[in-house]
């Protein structure tokens, strides 16, 4: 719909990032090299799709207690677009290299770095800078991993499945025969709440997803609503107390529609604020119209009606408020989890960083079902006509600047 | 300080209900008589001390489903003064007989009614009504005593524990090696908080209480702090990452205090809000006063932050939520608990039904250490001369009308 005011200043990061870019990956040094430099997804400034680009940084190594990974797969979280647009709280100054966790392997560690060796599989946590081919991260954020987890699957595993069942089981404190509310249930979150709901036994789960989602979702969760359908009403229809546990990552009016779906001791838990993120430019209006227009909580009345309502963020929790080891003993229980094959983590598709773009999107239309990865290895797909039949929910694609090939929409694979 | 305005509909009341009194409990037929009639506290209006009498009420008879108790004992609870007041939420129209809690001896039950017999010890929940000779409530609000706890432990015991049990295991999750803080630590929650907490391994216990309670309380609590202290500065001293659960039934400017204490993941549950009764007299105004003043709370803080707030009504939870099955499980969790000598309710002082005002005088001024009792069948302790060395930490203790010498101090029997 409008188009991007793009102000002077990123106009010139823009352009002095653009001559570093290059689309061709052969002329930098592959996994075994020694280069200098490697290949990262760059965000220039904070803005649209146009703010991203492939460019060439110089190789990290690993400082005092850090572990260096040769990235094989990357995730990608809604959190990312937030950061695109720079509506996140207190986001560092671009440019900089998106991205807060990855999988590989490891390529050397720092100065007293102790736990892992050079070969390992890993996933880790990191507070950007993930999405690259190369990354150094504390080893307080790396995790081995199973032998029979694939690096895609590790790279849609770390974030979604321990903000899931830190949810579930450290803020809420799901037990048998309670019932869950779940909203973009087909997304990473919405699947790794599903499945481990069901490891308790009697569980209801009440998914909130986009129709066309429904089909391949439906066996995941007890109930399944449309996103556009009156959802307080459908779940009071079946169950007219409420739900005991509601996760949201939409926040805005759901707050208190939310709130109001909780049974007496039930949990509301924001865990992410995906209505801030209304279109594709950046919004700091809508940011903080969001902000004002959330429904501020009077403790009386939480008093009163016997409710919990909670804020859970992943990321502050490892990087601001250093809960590694409380994250890591999450870790160890999830992979136990996996490996009695309880739980696997969904991927949705599999994009190729000059593919970010797309990839970005796709989860900014809603259209993916589990998770998007960016695939370090994969070659772009060859570009199609722009005639996708892939729809925009939100109606506000900008238009990429003209003779802008990235723009163009490829083939999603699909895994 | 500032008289009670008493408008006429309430004078009217208070001395239509003047005319039923009596102080002399010798002319009510006594606990083996089949009288018409009981002695009961009466509530003639909302407002100060003054609005209380004992009096005469026609003896209540169970309905299908009752069970018909032969009152011992009754618990005081600091909501009582907010019932006074008429602060309450949705309060019923006076006059009325307050009292939530009681224990005693079943003496016949209703239709229909399983699970007790006629002689049963038992401790009961009334939705008011308890400070009376004879309580009639539901079967699902009766719980059997075990046979070593006395009538006075008992009306001490199943609001506090229950209370205490759900905020810390049901809304929080307390667990080994956490840290909880709480307000009011000498008072009758507060106890039940601490022996609780002590059943945990490692947890540390911070607690809240005025001075010159110190010396009795010291053992239970981990750290103890003057009521009148910065005990957020105190707090952060000892353990400056702040605390993992924080009971607070105070309200108002301690809701902010209480977030800001909080670890990440942490819990803030309000239980109470004693700070909205700041004097003797209705003061609908200082009511509507706090609940502004209360500082609400936007859920995106929370979701940065990493933290939980609840509220803990008890009383909605049993009569307007429903939730007596769940509650009559963690009863019989508490009594396991009581049988194997882990926790036991602290009795402040026994006192007859016509002492009804000096123990809310008494628990009004904080001066309580544990539970203050009604005891039915105690006879009021001789007057003594009003120059008591009670001191009145509110400052606001009305003066009662030219006469009345209900309104003298009595001592306190302290158990």
């Amino acid at each position: 719909m409008a188009k991007e005011g793009v102000d002077m200043t990123e106009e010139t990061e823009f352009m002095i990032d653009r001559h570093v870019q290059g689309r061709d990956a052969e002329n930098v040094a592959g996994p075994c090299g020694d280069a200098k430099e490697m290949r990262a997804v760059v965000l220039a400034g904070f803005g649209g799709l146009n703010k991203l680009r492939v460019s060439r940084k110089p190789m990290p190594e690993p400082q005092e207690g850090e572990v260096k990974i040769r990235v094989k797969a990357c995730g990608l979280n809604f959190l990312d677009l937030v950061v695109r647009q720079g509506t996140i709280d207190n986001p560092p100054k671009p440019p900089l290299v998106p991205g807060f966790e990855c999988s590989g392997i490891v390529e050397s560690v720092g100065e007293n770095t102790k736990g892992f060796e050079i070969g390992d599989r890993v996933m880790a946590f990191v507070n950007y800078n993930a999405w690259a081919e190369v990354v150094c991260t504390p080893v307080d954020f790396v995790y081995k991993m199973p032998d029979n987890m694939s690096f895609a699957e590790a790279a849609a595993f770390a974030l979604n499945f321990v903000a899931a069942y830190m949810m579930l089981f450290e803020v809420a404190n799901l037990r048998e025969g309670m019932s869950v509310l779940v909203h973009s249930a087909g997304g990473g979150v919405g699947q790794a709440v599903a499945q481990l709901c069901s490891t308790v036994p009697n569980v209801t789960v009440f998914g909130i997803a986009s129709c066309f989602k429904h089909a391949a979702i439906r066996d995941s969760v007890t109930h399944l609503f449309d996103r556009n359908a009156d959802y307080v009403q459908e779940v009071k229809k079946i169950s007219p107390e409420g739900v005991d546990i509601l996760l949201d990552c939409l926040c805005g009016e759901n707050t208190g529609k939310g709130l109001s779906l909780l049974k007496p001791l039930g949990t509301y838990i924001l865990y992410g604020a995906s209505n801030m993120v209304t279109g594709e430019t950046k919004s700091f209006f809508s940011f903080a119209k969001s902000w004002w227009q959330v429904e501020k909580v009077n403790p009386i009345k939480l008093y009163e009606e016997n409710k919990v309502i909670a804020g859970f963020s992943l990321l502050n929790l490892l990087f601001k408020q250093g809960r590694c080891g409380l994250v890591r003993s999450v870790m160890d229980k999830l992979l136990r989890l996996y490996e009695q094959k309880k739980i696997k983590p969904v991927v949705d598709s599999l994009w190729a960083l000059e593919e970010v773009k797309e990839a970005m999107q796709r989860i900014h239309d809603r259209g993916n079902i589990g998770k998007l990865i960016l695939d370090v290895e994969k070659s772009p797909t060859p570009l199609m006509a722009s005639d996708s039949t892939e729809t925009s929910e939100a109606g506000e694609e900008e238009e990429e600047p003209e003779g802008d090939n990235d723009s163009k929409e490829r083939m999603p694979f699909i895994h």
